[in-house]
């Protein structure tokens, strides 16, 4: 099992000199609200899958400076040595709210809250940030090649080509959220007890005087689980033929081969061959297994030309999400408290209206319908605001108000829970599985439209009332500001 | 400082059972070796520039199963108890020879080359791949981006975009061995000692009454290191000017401001005007640095409009190598050798000639100008040839033989040095800033046609006359086989 880290110091060095600056101003007890929220989804999905939020709670519960932390920070000579003496003292001792790992979040809509005092929520930022994007974009990447596959097994074999170990590690993690079946990676098998798959590389073929040798040696040595890749030399030729052989002695011997691999060539072309050499060999419960720089579309095109492959193993694309390999999640400042304990909301603005946040400490409720129990609409409110799904509910587009629906016989559900509670963890984190089937439950409650590979529907994410008016005031009054 | 990691884990499990066949038909001495290369460096460039070997060094030398990790191997019901006690035994007692970091490599060339008993060769390949091909991609990238900066200086600010910690931090280190002159990651900074950067968000912005309050007080707790973020509410109207406001009264009480960070809208624009209102406040020395979503392109653009920046912070294009965030190098077994110690070269045939591999135990020279020490063409051979630089050397494209050229005038110059002799590491590991002084001369080696942004100039990587005879031999030998 891998050791806890302690990554306090994975900060950006602004995180730094802002505390720096709050503590020496004696604004260090400020509490403020941050919400964690992407924009826009990862490349062509509307819908992200949150993912992260293990590792989020081992971070923050790790959170400490250790003494070789102070003493470097001591030769940046930024800081003085009270706020050394601060900062070997800090912990987290705030409140957290979040979406559980494998709930399907939509552009604009906190997928973490923090109220802290305003030290401790700016330390978090950067490793939150980093932990979360880089799991949810691999969670909802993943979920996109599951969707293509239609049913068929997702394998992850991509920890070659990851961004580094934990990129690896963490990105399985997240593949299993989004829906594969297995990993190649054993570490994380062994870290989040999931399902770890592999057999043999073209090298173990090339260390055996003939291709047929190195099949019956590996068939002996694993006679039932015997999966053999057979693009060494000539798949259709030699690979498949030699791989009939090796079945028949298995069989003949009493055991079950498992499958073939291809790896190279056309997918669609070769599998449907060797799908008629295995079936006529007596061989239909034979798997085909590929991989092979396969993505979502590559997936969708092979099985729309009736490629017959039973399981898919992706790599590349996959680990590293490599349309689009950054989800852009930020964290921004949504209210802060004077002394009283008044919310003051507050909101950032920008020339481009996806910029501009939406102020306020508030909650993310999901709207089903009663008889599908598909998702209707996300509804966003303010912290105060109950909604009560046994009365009809009006929601309107934020960005075209006139863009309005009524809804009935519906129910609401609150995304966000608690999972730190004056600085303890309140959570009882669930196992991987139980994230994954959680995670499916959600997919599922998605219609098809939401999860179009390409040019997806757009799904609702409205505001209520309430927090609409508050964000158009603080607008308003910035304008006047900015026009003096 | 991080934790010493044990990575023996981090691998594809068919590493293990590959390993468990071979021992279990008593092949687990065979000598075997292997290459680590790229068929294609990353995205548009025509070199990588090699990186992650000292982490490579580390996992060789930590490389061993901990009893933990024996109990799960237990649990996959794969494998038997002798293979156990032969794990637990496990060390690395082989040969790895290597290019150091921050050397310029090309497709093809071993960017390592292993030469060790087969059950180890095959369980480093994963974690050697994993570690080689993040780190040597996002050098890649930086070196791009700081060539398209001309000049001027790139600060590495990815963190909260990049696939995750370990991303982070060995994307910042590799950045540094790219050319980029410090990075917003203090975790970094802390293991490699580099510079880091950073001053101020939005957040604290928006935290103070007015833009012109927050900006006082930061000057007042970082009077001589004041640089300040002037887009947070309009950059022209109230950034640029509260800047200078403040500015003048640093200056006035004898400090000297560093500078303003553009964060959005049009760069060029905002840079040219800032510049001008800098400089009639008397500020010329003052420093504008800009971020927001920037690449090489984007860069080289903004600066053929005259945009006058002097410092550029790239985060999720640098860090995550966003246009191509995979570089995709093997780890190809070339040569075995039988009991008498005899080399018994191997090839991996495919449809696709670029994925077939040059056998033999290799060495790979770059061949230079003796009067401009500008790089020539890079010269791979088999392990007992010697480029005698006093004699003149005909070289030929492999892939067009008729394409010949003959060298006077050179010398040549042996890239792969012995890092581990018998398991030994025998190599004195330099620091990252010498890394990164010796990838900045290897970078300068190189003409700037082989540098273009687009469609840059293809770099000779010929073979010896043995080793081409060597291929072809084993080319037409299979070619015999599969016509049988």
């Amino acid at each position: 099992m891998q050791q806890q880290r302690n990554l306090t110091m994975l900060t950006d060095l602004y995180e730094l000199t802002m505390m720096y600056g709050y503590y020496k101003h004696g604004m260090q007890d400020k509490e403020v609200v941050f919400d964690l929220f992407f924009r826009k989804s990862a490349g062509q999905s509307v819908y992200g899958i949150a993912a992260g939020l293990e590792q989020i709670i081992s971070y923050i519960e790790n959170l400490h400076f250790a003494d070789e932390d102070i003493e470097y920070l001591r030769t940046l000579n930024l800081f003085d040595e009270e706020f050394f003496t601060l900062l070997k003292g800090i912990k987290f001792t705030g409140e957290i709210y979040a979406m559980q790992e494998g709930e399907i979040a939509f552009p604009g809509e906190p997928l973490l809250r923090v109220k802290a005092p305003i030290l401790q929520a700016q330390l978090i930022e950067t490793a939150m940030l980093n932990i979360v994007n880089h799991q949810t974009l691999i969670a909802t990447k993943a979920s996109r090649v599951v969707y293509a596959a239609q049913g068929d097994g997702i394998l992850e074999f991509g920890l070659r080509r990851a961004q580094g170990p934990d990129a690896g590690i963490y990105g399985a993690r997240a593949a299993i959220i989004g829906g594969c079946i297995g990993t190649s990676n054993v570490l994380t098998g062994q870290m989040f007890d999931i399902s770890v798959k592999g057999t043999h590389a073209h090298s173990w073929v090339m260390t055996f005087p003939t291709e047929l040798d190195s099949f019956r040696a590996y068939a002996k040595v694993f006679p039932d689980s015997c999966l053999l890749l057979v693009d060494t030399y000539d798949t259709l030729r030699s690979g498949v033929p030699n791989a009939i052989t090796v079945f028949n002695e298995l069989k003949e011997n009493g055991h079950k081969p498992v499958g073939i691999r291809l790896d190279s060539g056309d997918l669609a072309y070769l599998s449907k061959k060797a799908r008629i050499m295995l079936d006529k060999a007596g061989f239909e419960d034979v798997k085909i297994f590929a991989s092979n720089d396969l993505d979502e579309h590559l997936i969708w095109d092979l099985k729309a030309q009736g490629a017959k492959i039973d399981v898919w193993g992706v790599g590349t694309s996959l680990i590293t999400s490599r349309d689009n390999p950054a989800l852009g999640g930020v964290y921004k400042l949504v209210s802060e408290f004077d002394k009283d304990g008044n919310e003051i909301p507050k909101i950032k603005i920008s020339e481009n209206p996806i910029k501009v946040t939406t102020p306020g400490y508030k909650k993310v409720y999901r709207l089903y319908n009663k008889d599908t129990n598909k998702a209707l609409a996300d509804y966003i409110t303010l912290d105060d605001e109950v909604v009560d799904d046994s009365k009809p509910l009006t929601i309107f587009d934020p960005h075209a108000t006139w863009k309005r629906m009524t809804l009935t016989n519906y129910y609401a559900k609150e995304l966000l829970h608690p999972i730190f509670i004056d600085g303890k963890c309140v959570y009882k984190k669930p196992t991987l599985k139980e994230i994954a089937e959680y995670s499916k439950q959600g997919i599922a409650s998605l219609w098809n439209e939401y999860k179009r590979l390409s040019n997806p529907h757009v799904y609702k994410v409205d505001l209520s009332h309430k927090l609409y008016n508050t964000k158009q005031k603080l607008l308003s009054q910035i304008n006047e500001e900015t026009s003096k």
